[in-house]
């Protein structure tokens, strides 16, 4: 079957074994997405070498699901430690991770995920919808680790896929919620759904407006900005794994007893249930579509200046 | 009247008028303490001139309380803004800050504060017991941040005055405590009341083992430890004032889902009752007391290696 593969910082499209582990589902890929954390993977990040990939939709070819379109949690623990028993195999500390941490991703015409992992996906959410369900169950992650109710100011940095996804999700808690980025066109879906939004240099003369401000654009300048816009003892949510150092002002933190959380996977179910609803924009964050066998061009695009989300069709 | 005091990272002990605001209470010091924050104040932290020193016991002058022992919260706030009407000053936007923002401090025969910031002192709590009462408050000031609970696994990282009084702090919550330093002398007044101890080397093979982490050292090697400790999801209290930028690994935070908070002040009551009831041992983090005419020799111990609390007497 077809994949796309990273080698050592080597991205290539091949044709590679169908997985075929007995004790595991396979699934025909219907619709994968190209995640931030991919391009991130192909540059090194991690040390995966592999197929990557951890965005998707699917038809279940095997197994009592068989025939049922899903999508798929992306941890896959042990089944025995603790956390595993209770049902969150997140943090599971010997988890492999779809297409991130040793196990085959999703940029391929098949994967395989432990049969728990699968999630049948509603009727009338379609493929091209669908396949946001990690993303947006990562944005929906932000309200597991900040307790975000009507009338906290908001504000989220980054006017990318994520910080799109999380403003929406955001906004739906009753929040004021303001969207920083750099891009009036992708600042403007928000708008549409009645974010305000600002660049930053309008964003930073709101200094110590915000009771909670999400980092979602990945850079250093966000993360200082970030602490810029947070009131005292407010909490900094950190939702993009940018890797590398970062340098922080570690006095500001004491001084105004500033909370910093990091935010990684969420939980599936929120997620499907608002693209079941149709409560939050993702058509207007698709920005291509490419056949699997143009993946390595379809990362480049991802990684071009204005491209939103980019899909590909196995 | 004499007073320590900065001017442009010059340290004099020099006769000074002595405070006269018609608004506010006079003090008579019988004791001072001398914090890291003075030694990072003296080398241009926070850009204050003027009288430094925070940590004090003292005799009202004049008004209601006059002649009654006190204590002194250091934050005086505006008295008008949402969080001072709350009754906490702490964070007040404009609030003067005793020895560090905008207020003549503790190292000198007389320092004045508003009315509601003086606490009368228990008449059992000795003078150089209750000079410990700010940075005992600090201490405790982490339970505010950290919902720390019998069971907890918690290491302090930092065996100074500040990790001493945090580490026994924390055990008295039925917390596990792990106390992280480098000078067995300091690690061994911990140990005497019960509490683990362990050099950086041996700690870091406890990597992830921790519910919570105190980093009390002020160091970029302990925050990295600290980060070290923790279990996924688990929590950072950032105590120190270090000031400058430190590294952190963002991604680690994220793809962990760390916490880190920033605790500065506590409220000075549980302290008072934690020394009325001698639950904390600070005798023995008295390393020396000098006159305040001293006060620069005095500041200069309070630097040295192997030295905890040196305190001052006009």
């Amino acid at each position: 079957m077809l994949a796309v593969r990273v080698n050592n910082q080597q991205l290539t499209v091949e044709e590679t074994a169908k997985p075929d582990n007995p004790d595991e589902v396979l699934v025909r890929v219907l619709l994968s997405g190209i995640c931030n954390t991919d391009l991130e993977i192909a540059r090194g990040y991690a040390g995966f070498n592999g197929t990557i990939g951890h965005e998707f939709v699917g038809v279940v070819e095997d197994g009592e699901l068989a025939g049922r379109r899903v999508v798929g949690e992306i941890n896959a623990g042990c089944g025995k430690c603790e956390l595993c028993r209770a049902g969150d195999p997140r943090h599971c500390p010997t988890r492999t991770v779809l297409g991130i941490v040793g196990r085959d991703g999703a940029h391929a015409e098949f994967l395989q995920l432990p049969a728990v992992n699968l999630i049948p996906v509603p009727e009338n959410i379609a493929d091209r919808h669908a396949v946001f369900t990690e993303p947006l169950a990562a944005a929906c992650g932000i309200l597991e680790r900040a307790a975000i109710t009507a009338g906290d100011r908001v504000a989220v940095i980054g006017d990318g896929k994520l910080g799109l996804l999380c403003a929406q999700v955001v906004a739906l808690t009753g929040a004021t919620v303001l969207l920083v980025g750099k891009h009036p066109e992708k600042l403007q879906i928000a708008a549409r759904r009645g974010i305000e939004t600002a660049n930053p240099e309008e964003a930073v003369k709101r200094q110590r407006q915000f009771d909670v401000v999400v980092e979602a654009s990945g850079g250093a300048a966000g993360f200082k900005l970030a602490l810029d816009l947070l009131r005292p003892r407010g909490k900094l949510v950190l939702k993009s794994t940018f890797h590398g150092s970062t340098e922080i002002d570690a006095a500001r933190i004491v001084v105004d007893e500033i909370s910093i959380v990091g935010s990684r996977c969420g939980r599936f179910e929120p997620a499907l249930d608002l693209l079941n609803r149709q409560a939050i924009d993702v058509e207007n964050l698709i920005s291509e579509e490419h056949p699997l066998s143009s993946g390595v061009q379809a990362m480049s695009r991802a990684g071009a200046s204005g491209i939103l989300k980019v899909l590909l069709r196995p």
